[in-house]
């Protein structure tokens, strides 16, 4: 293990932490909040620590893919640490424990809170807990190797273990440049976001946390009604938002570089397109008597189908009211989760391809014994290492659903409740049903379910394998 | 296809259909119910038909592994649809699609039941619904391979298509004297199994059919309260028939032969002995506060234990009130099920343990890329292909899951009733929580939701593939 590496790379994360702090304390500045002095203090020791740890330069340049795993874990895992530390010294979360929760929700994009008010925060901590979405989003390994000049074999692990989808490619040969074309990309759709919502009526601040929030696909709002009180267009840019950040950016570049036609010829946006359109026809068809005419219901539909597949949770009604056909639909693609290569969490839809067409190959193999085909997407032999991978993938997710929800009935809450909150968190959506339903919150569960959670909602946005190798005893042999 | 040789098979399955039936008759007969007439009628219609049927012998022998699949597939719904008959041709079940229910439910030895009260019923229909789960449990082609002097190569096929498990293996060179072994041993514990509940206590009769249901893992009582209205003596008998039928038959085998070390060194059997115990001890402390002393606590912890792993669903509290984390572990032994090449149903130990060693491979090829390694189990290497069978398998299990909870929440009953009902019929278990609970039954569900369990209940008996091989295009296709 290649120990100075990691520490130096770290470093550059604390780097990199503060200066995102740098804009909740400027907020606070602007706002004359008292926090502000809580963001200014954990920026400046972040500062000095990684100006310290990065003056010893590693001399070893070897690094593996495990390397890569670690250090993705241990990144995410310092950044939730510390970012948690401005509500905790401000006061504005009594409990560090929670402040954690808070934060691990945020970064992991998850939007699970354990605040029963989120209006009487500080502008400053609603401003960083929108803000943690955004860096989680896309991440901020991610983003280091856009900005920072470094090379060596070890940019590809990184940018391997942080993004989501079953098999990561880089756009073009650079790693530095895919890095920096996927946050350009990320930048515009976020700048044209806030833009949108201004003219959809909201100030610049609410505009720019909520884009933070829909373009991260994160969940946290300013309001305890989530998006329910805004206007009908505020929505509608969100609902656009949400669902524009839950396609895989290969396609936003390939647009770019002028190539439509392979943009549209991924087979994961057209299940993409195809499963939410369906499932928002199917609620509008359940909770008619609900609304006053079809324009009403399929507009909350939609806002509610695309906030879950693309595992944001923002909610514009309380679907607990709803149907259990709805609810069930909307348990399921919590689930599913939108495209790879997204800033979305969930299983991902190219993995649920992946796996239908493993199962028709075996369900063919017994009928014709000598035929052996391979498994196609988007017109390329998908590898039979990558499908075992997306089968064990599936493996290890529902082994670690399960435990955790174990763990969780010890709180002997109901069965709902135990389930959804697992799911909710584990797929980085934040909403679940019963007591973690669009009305509630975590704030109710024991420390060790709620270290449990933390547990599923960086595992689920890390995609399982870098926390689990993090974790591995054969990691750490000699 | 080899429709021919189908054919003839399923006349024979009818012939032991008549067989069968020739036993509740004779109960009605000696009970001097009406009942007797029903039995008796369909008893000679399917005498009848197997006799003409089978006059015209097939000269086609060439039988595949996916004619196997089929003609199981086939013979099961045949077998249920027949012996259904009685339930609605003597009155005491209503509606052809609630006697269809129950009979499947029976064959699959579910124990799921539609009936509000079954102490109703004649003793003759009480008899038909335990025998059913014997029926089921070993299997009936299981039987005709033992009984008839059939040959060939579709024996194999035969086997393999309806005995459980990952690896479906021969215990000696001769598929009919394997058959004739389990039968067998089968016979063996139902005998045991009789008498010793008859020294418990019990009438012969009680005896029999609660044996019968014991031994096939089913669940169909005789008594609205299950078995928590019996002696703890009969209580005991019974948690051990289940455990017992919970085992590898192999095991049985091994000991028969004299091999103790080689059956002991099932690793199958030592997970599953370490599990039944652990979460008895678990569930017994958690439940502490509900029982008078620490014996009984552990009694009705380690019956119900015992009664979900084996997929049996026999009830002696109603557990429903019991805490959550206890809930939660009976959930999940539910789904996990016992030893593969018993009479349990549910994924199987033996899967788990496939499973979870090939997570740890792809975990560790991660950390050490040039060193690969196979997956053993029993000292044997797992070959890639059936790690694979197993991968594509749970799959395969999690979409029909969520796909009957989808269909089943149709009916707007709570989320807990919906997820367990299916979990309760594709594991065949048959007790689930809430609607579905100890105290509760399946009446209330729509037609399209009881369709929905019984094929639920079919898949689940037959390990999956049997069913869909019959509705695949693929299968049909010249």
């Amino acid at each position: 293990m290649n120990y100075s590496m990691i520490r130096y790379i770290l470093c550059r994360v604390l780097e990199f932490e503060a200066l995102f702090m740098s804009l909740p304390c400027l907020v606070g500045i602007v706002y004359r909040e008292k926090s502000a002095v809580s963001f200014g203090a954990v920026m400046l020791v972040c500062f000095a620590v990684s100006l310290i740890g990065r003056r010893f330069k590693p001399k070893n340049k070897v690094f593996y893919a495990k390397e890569g795993f670690v250090t993705v874990s241990l990144s995410w895992i310092v950044l939730s640490l510390v970012s948690a530390l401005p509500f905790y010294l401000s006061g504005e979360i009594t409990s560090y424990t929670d402040a954690l929760f808070e934060t691990v929700s945020g970064l992991t994009t998850t939007g699970a809170t354990i605040l029963t008010d989120v209006e009487v925060l500080s502008r400053s901590a609603q401003f960083w807990r929108c803000f943690t979405h955004w860096i989680g989003g896309m991440g901020v390994l991610v983003l280091i190797l856009a900005v920072l000049p470094l090379s060596g074999s070890y940019n590809m692990h990184l940018l391997r273990a942080e993004s989501p989808g079953p098999r990561v490619g880089k756009l073009v040969p650079r790693v530095k440049t895919t890095a920096m074309i996927l946050y350009g990309i990320y930048m515009g759709i976020t700048l044209t976001g806030t833009i949108s919502l201004m003219l959809a009526g909201l100030s610049v601040y609410d505009a720019i946390t909520l884009s933070f929030s829909a373009v991260g696909t994160g969940g946290f709002g300013l309001l305890n009604s989530s998006v329910g009180s805004y206007s009908v267009a505020v929505q509608l840019v969100l609902t656009v938002l949400m669902f524009i950040c839950g396609i895989n950016f290969q396609v936003f570049y390939l647009l770019l570089i002028k190539k439509p036609k392979e943009a549209f010829a991924s087979e994961e946006l057209r299940y993409y397109f195809g499963i939410v359109f369906l499932s928002a026809v199917l609620i509008t068809l359940n909770t008619r008597s609900l609304f006053d005419n079809a324009f009403d219901g399929f507009h909350h539909a939609l806002l509610q189908v695309t906030s879950v597949i693309t595992t944001t949770g923002f909610t514009s009604r309380d679907y607990n009211m709803w149907p259990e056909f709805s609810k069930t639909i909307l348990f399921i693609l919590s689930m599913l989760g939108a495209c790879a290569g997204s800033t979305s969490g969930g299983f991902k839809i190219s993995r649920f391809i992946i796996t239908v067409r493993s199962i028709k190959n075996e369900v063919s193999y017994v009928i014709h014994p000598r035929s052996f085909k391979k498994i196609h997407m988007d017109g390329h032999v998908v590898e039979s290492s990558v499908t075992k991978s997306v089968l064990v993938y599936a493996m290890i997710y529902i082994f670690i659903f399960l435990g955790s929800f174990l763990v969780l009935s010890l709180n002997n809450f109901d069965f709902t409740t135990n389930i959804t909150a697992v799911a909710a968190t584990f797929n980085n959506v934040g909403a679940g049903f019963g007591m973690v339903g669009p009305s509630g919150n975590y704030s109710a569960f024991s420390v060790l379910s709620k270290f449990v959670l933390m547990f599923d909602m960086l595992v689920g946005r890390l995609e399982l394998l870098p926390i689990l190798i993090l974790l591995a005893p054969g990691t750490w042999k000699k």
